[in-house]
């Protein structure tokens, strides 16, 4: 018998092809005869005729596992909501994205029959926390992705200090930098230039947003570091920090912000057969060629 | 004797150091006999005894040639001012950059001299205008370094299509596209990956900030190119248009920017031994290696 | 009446594949009533029941017009050939890449067809020639797409100073540099870092390979610039030049390489509808995102 | 009383400058009655009228601590020599790189009396060990910075299929492949666009040489993955293996080479005060910013 007794559903966007796999991963744990709890977000234009609407502390107190309908936007959000509850999550994708959600809307059935036949890997994902004084609350909200320091508008400099475990890296002008975890490596650190990294790796990257400087390069540092970004008073702009662009708060010339991994990590389940290796292969079009074909 | 009879004197900053250079500008043009008219924001700080304080129109008609007393950014909103009424322009440095203000303040007398002599040489910058609609009225705001279209708040992308001369080139998603003239391709557009160009190039480069593709590459095109870009309804940010980081305009889904050479260029004047070459050895430190020293 | 009444034909790979679009096209020209002559080397693997066999000089003198089969490597192989002589050179593509020979064997018939009525484009493509003394005797040999100065064993560095238009650029140690044409900004220079230019651009690119500096960039640099590379002495192995990694020969510690761009210029015929940025989309796949589809 | 009473001394390159520090040493550990074994290559250019010349056997099996000077490629060769004996290493400073040698010629008494007093780190740096079959035999040369497949004639591409942990990654064209360790990140891999990764990092980076494909990019993998590349029938050159750009072998097509982590760990020592990023912002020029002063 599966160890996923209750299960929890999430979805955010309500298009017709999100409601569409909500109903069909509905159905599919009704005849498995899974308990089901919904969020309330995915209630508003899923069929609710099997199992019930829940919110968040219930859902991460009971459920076994969180599936969520959508793409790696929604499992960016569902990461950072359940983590903290230690509950595993699979995503079915409904997105143009997928290193996260990995399975795909017309194998709903067979990928989550084997996941409840046990039939599953478990991919630990660390998230980082960045902590950041607002308005005298400190705030430490969490990313998966990544933590961002930027200028609240572009084309706009800043201009900060960086300490890495209390040792001084430099002072640097840019457009702000990036923090990111190996899930973030393959998301907007890669677009600034950073190298794509294994979710398996314990280490965090820091890449550069148009350094005023030819030699700044993105830096790859253990996991376990604790990053200090001081904003400066040279700038050109309003600083902001955001978490996988989405949370977002100002923060003023002398103010730090201070990234740490999270503890509890996110346990992301795939079905078999899941190989990042090959998500790659797929999503960055690595099977092609310069004028191949 | 000098062609140049009548000098305009610009400044915007009013620290102590420009204010210094300005006074020892005007000492010197008097001991000559120039007639000086200097700017009403120069005119805020600067001592005038000598001269007096005119406006743009004014000096515009009637200056043979502008000195700048600043950083570049103050040779960037001096050029986009004086490029119209084709008055040459010669800089005097008192910021970071300097591509385009490149007389030392220790060099005033010496370097003025030469130039008055007619001792100097005229380099030819083309500016790119860009046609935007905004509120009903057409716009045609000019840069001397870049055009760019960009998400108004980061790090949110925005999408738009790119034309070159009626040409279809891409669609794309991204933070925005730097559209920059070779005077640009030192600034803005070096810190996202664009290549270095001569002054005398007729080109224009187009830079994507960070795309969400990696196949995307700076593209350099003819200068005489009608580049024109048109925002699409897959944004999820306001999409602005900026001119030298300075002028900037919301522009709407559906709606296009145009960017074109303009036809009048700046002229600019630099003294006896400059060479684009030896700014970039001094400005972009090429000079020194891993590890020396 | 067209005004290729002589045509000549090339191909260098003697593939199934080759010789079958070669005997496509013999038999075209044939119904046509154009004189055909054909190279000796196509001539070994490919039908020759119409038209005759003949060399460079002949073919040189006499052809309207020359068909080159194969890819890019083959033509630019023709167009080192012929391009003295001023023939214009239309490519039937049968390689991977396809930025100079853009017929598909398939449309043989409708756009020769449409070249032969007078209905094409024609793309001038400038070459650039490399000066470089040989065990006293000078040679001058010239690229289509780049000439290259590296290490003749990789990963062992190299020295050299760069100089343009007599002005001193930069010292260096790389494994080498390239200089690209705007032709072979999508080729070997596009692999290094180098940006995509336009084939009407009049410029230069030079491109680092490996650089060991942080601060070096791509350097565009106007069509009719001086470029010349001193070999220093300090490398670490024998400094080779290339000519489209064809030509080679090695280079002493103390000797130049003098690259210029060449008067006669590779007249390139396009059947109609061929568009730069086109060819672009689908080689460079343009079109494709991150994780879509 | 000092943990290192036997001290090895090796120096490669003879210049004055080297023989004079080695001079120093030896007068230094004279003086405080350390037993000195100096390697033959050293005894041929030093003085040793204090200790005695010994082989690496002995030097591996009786020294407690191995003093290397030099630069960073002759620590290269001590740290693939001495690493399997498992004795630690320090470095005095004679070239050009020094993120392995940091200890500067003028400090030698200062910072080897700390040394000797206990009063350092160790810092743990793995090897890379690369399995080939050469000619049937089995060869395991070891690399510090990284193994290298690639092509032996410049520019010439080579074909190869790469596999992580057995899983297959992709198919490429190119010039060739970096594995590099964190050790080697700020070497060939960085020149090569690869990533700065701290020296604590468990993680090795590949980093493709000019890849045919615009969407390659640097792949940080965890550092007990297993590596293995297969060379391909279409190569336009003969491929190679090197490492450190030191042993080289040639490799055929179908054969494989594979890189595993090496399990013994060179142990390097550095005096009071040695911070990473103090040496990335000295060697990479961190502080410096465009056009600044």
């Amino acid at each position: 018998m599966s160890t996923f007794r209750t299960v929890g559903l999430v979805a955010r966007n309500g298009s017709e092809l999100v409601r569409e796999s909500l109903d069909r991963v509905t159905a599919f744990l009704e005849e498995r005869g899974v308990e089901v709890l919904m969020s309330r977000e995915a209630a508003t234009f899923a069929d609710v005729s099997y199992g019930r609407v829940s919110d968040t502390p219930e859902m991460g107190a009971n459920c076994d596992l969180i599936i969520a309908v959508g793409g790696d936007g929604n499992m960016l959000g569902t990461a950072r909501v359940y983590a903290p509850y230690q509950v595993p999550i699979v995503g079915i994708n409904r997105g143009r994205l997928g290193f996260l959600a990995d399975i795909h809307p017309d194998d709903i059935d067979s990928a989550l029959g084997a996941v409840l036949a046990g039939d599953y890997t478990i991919e630990e994902h660390f998230l980082l926390e960045g902590e950041v004084s607002v308005k005298g609350n400190t705030e430490v909200p969490c990313a998966l992705n990544e933590v961002l320091l930027h200028s609240a508008e572009m084309p706009h400099m800043i201009e900060f200090d960086l300490y890495i475990d209390g040792a001084f890296v430099y002072n640097q002008f840019s457009d702000g930098l990036i923090i990111a975890s190996p899930t973030g490596s393959t998301a907007y650190s890669l677009s600034a230039g950073g190298p794509i990294m294994h979710p398996a790796l314990d280490a965090v990257v820091l890449v550069p947003m148009f350094p005023h400087t030819l030699n700044s390069r993105p830096l790859v540092v253990p996991g376990d570091s604790e990053i200090k970004v001081v904003v400066g008073s040279h700038i050109g702009a309003t600083a902001r920090v955001s978490f996988d662009s989405h949370v977002e708060f100002e923060i003023e010339p002398g103010q730090a912000l201070t990234v740490r991994k999270m503890s509890r990590k996110l346990q992301l389940i795939h079905p078999p057969g899941h190989s990042f290796y090959d998500v790659c292969r797929s999503k960055l079009d690595w099977a092609s060629r310069i004028g191949e074909g």
